[in-house]
């Protein structure tokens, strides 16, 4: 198995798991918030601008963990430097 | 093992499991929203308009982690940058 | 082993585990939405098209997850890139 | 290990994995749904029409995913393309 | 090892193991219905029969799952293609 | 390791495993029927038969899981038919 | 290794492995319905031999789960078919 | 590696771990039964007799599972009718 | 690696495991039971000695499933008859 | 396989791992407080200003340990000691 | 490997992971325990002498499982009776 | 592999995986406590500074612990003195 | 691989997951009865005497198990005699 | 692999996963004891000193076993005697 091979293989399912494994916490996270924001409107429907307000804060911050995870992703099969590196020393 | 075998071999198990692993978490996190806008529709119906908005809103913020994921099994199976690499390399 | 038995064996696998695990996630959170639903009709049964309308878009988003592991099963088993490389490099 | 052998294990594997992993979640989900159809009937007897129909319905999304698992078993033991193929391979 | 020993033992294995998984999910599902079932009586004895045949429904469709599973466990056993297709070719 | 060896090895754990997991479920099924039927019984003590009948319907249903895995485990001890075709194939 | 230690060893393991994990169900189970009753009887005492008498069927009922298990493991130690198969063929 | 190595081994293995999983659920499970019957008594202290002889035949019945597991691992150390064949065989 | 090496081996970890894990349920069961009693007694002090002699019962029940553990081991390590088999095959 | 290989795929899977698994505990830990922020908002519309301000430094905290992960697969990525000594080493 | 290393490779690791794993009950149980106390005493302080009799017996049996573990991994460090005949025999 | 390959690469993975695991604790650890922070606001809105001090006191003590996981990986990438020796010793 | 090397290896992992592992547990049951401890002064200050010195009581006791693992982790650094036999056998 | 590379590894992981897994317990724990702390200083405002000291001698107990899986790490890394043993002895 020469570079070439090991860094493809490893770069391919290192991509798939992160972003396989780093969607789990934010859909669960982002179902909590949007779930008691919907019993909080349901509890006090006057306070509903501030609710909704806070809650698209919340869901911005829990996002972004899920976006630090596709940028990580996006970055191993589109921009990875090792496969760079190995392509070029297999190419020069 | 040649590479070619190696990078598809991986692709496939990667593409699979990404989409696998990554539904558990949308699904759960809808189910959960759902069942608690419909909660609240029960308690009060006179919001149910803001509700099902806000409703919406995060399902669409919760099902975009299903896409990422979606996105990156697509990318694996047909516009995989390592496998077009080894098969150019194999058929150059 | 050559990259025909390679290729189709990973195939066989990684379909089956797909369709398996992904439906865990759709089969628990469609069953959480429905007895919500039920529970929100026998408690305010005046609103009940209200939360049949509301389940019946939630199912579907939920459901969504299930389909796209269903179709990345059925590429893997009757279209696959990869088995289609190898076996036309092999029949060639 | 010839390619028959291979291909043959794996697809039996997978077909027995499948279903059995894939009849988890339709069984406690189904479970789910009666119970709650249930308690909302000794609760609201005058709705068990509607809430009979919401059931069934509802039954039927979350059998259709075990029935997703079922089809792909039985493609894998009856219908396998890459069995058929290794098959006609050695027969040739 | 030979094909026959191969294609025997996973089919042994796969057998036995997708009975014992696949029994796990009904039993507690049934189980969850009809404690339901029981609950639902005790609260509300004049709607017996309705929760009964709601029950019964429920544990027909619960069931069906584990049934899946014996019948794969059945074919691999009794049935199984790849067995026949492997002695046939050994005593060929 | 020749095929007696082999089949005779995995016919020994899979009976032994089909068996202990398989009655994991049916067992903490049965009791949580049981125990919601002592529960009934004291809550609602005039419907103690309808209670204790729904009750043996349902544990016979649960007991049935139990039932398939005893029968897979002894076909595989004493009617084994990837056994018996190898001790046949060597005593031949 | 000779088929009598494969055999022999795999007997051992299972065996014990049979029973261990078959006592976790209903020992718990049996738990669940003991204290279930004890707290049945402490809520309406003038129904304590209805209460006992279902709790003795229910316990008869789980413990059958244990006795299967326990007699598997009795078989493979002591009229194992496999181990009397591979000693007379070692014997004769 | 010889068949007295590999019997004892696995011998002392498997009553080892017999024993010690097959104490965790007894120990939970009259935990659980104790448990409840203490908190029976403090709720109604006149039924202490039929409590306490209630709680007794559960104690029972749960300990004959953690019995079963130390009959199997006492025979596994002192008659292993596996270890004196190859005993026996090598003596002989 | 000869035959002293591995029994004694297996020994010292069988042994060393087997009161490692036995030890945890019991420190639970006996936790929970003494927990119940305590606060049996803060609510009900009149009954605290029958409280405290079922409490003792029990404790005594679930302290002998880590004393069965707790006999394997040090049989395992001081009077292991595999060892003396194979230390007095050595010496012989 | 060479140290360049070797470096270069433990840094990618690392780098993957890293920032899913540490995406996880933010990701609920975030959803966690937001969704408790809404229920206080709800139950004490006149404190918002506070609670939203000490929601604020929580969330602050709680990012902090996403942002470490992220940059360590950062510098694992784009910064790597251990990935400079072997190409500078295999370029020298 | 000769023996010596491998008789105190396995005694070291065992040691530790008995006393490790043998920890984890005890603290958790101790702890219950504890805070059930004082739960109790809060509730009737009146009877704090019976509450913290009971508790110390209570913990001394819960400890006592705790010291089975570091007892016997005290032995397998300096009181092994493997190890004494491994050495003896290569000093011999 | 020589050292410099060996060393490089567990410390890669060892750093990645210390502040992963290392910053589930500490993020799950300030959401429970902020959470409870917001709430005992909303309950008693007079105490806001003292709960506020409080709460900052406690999100340090818990983010000490995640501290001691970045100072660890730190080290082990940019002043690990295993990886100095092995490259000193590799230049000398 | 000589018996320093072997013996050394494993008394760094050892020492390291004993104290690691240990820890959990008694972090965990500290917390729990100091948690208890502060609700039990805040429902009942004039008893916080008798609850500090109970509490104070119940750490030492779980605090010990710590130090059991703490104690033999030191041991097996500082202080291990299998180490020290092969160093002075190596050294001898 | 010489002892060097060996030695040094497993100390790497070891001081990882030492403080890694080591820093879970305590930031739960101690999360838990200052969110039950804010709890206790909402219900009781006056007892707040009371409960700040009780809080800081429970976080200083849990805080300690944190600090001996630190303690634990730093030696493996800096004060090493099995490396310091072995780096000695190939460079004597």
């Amino acid at each position: 198995m020469d570079s070439i091979s090991l860094i493809g293989m490893v770069s391919v399912i290192t991509a798939g798991l992160t972003i396989a494994i780093g969607s789990i916490g934010p859909a669960f996270g982002e179902a909590r918030a949007v779930a008691q924001a919907l019993s909080a409107i349901a509890q006090q429907p006057d306070e509903s601008a501030t609710i909704t307000r806070t809650l698209f804060v919340g869901l911005a911050m829990i996002e972004s963990t899920a976006i630090y995870c596709f940028v990580v992703a996006m970055i191993l099969i589109f921009a990875n430097p090792f496969w760079d590196h190995v392509t070029a020393a297999a190419g020069g």
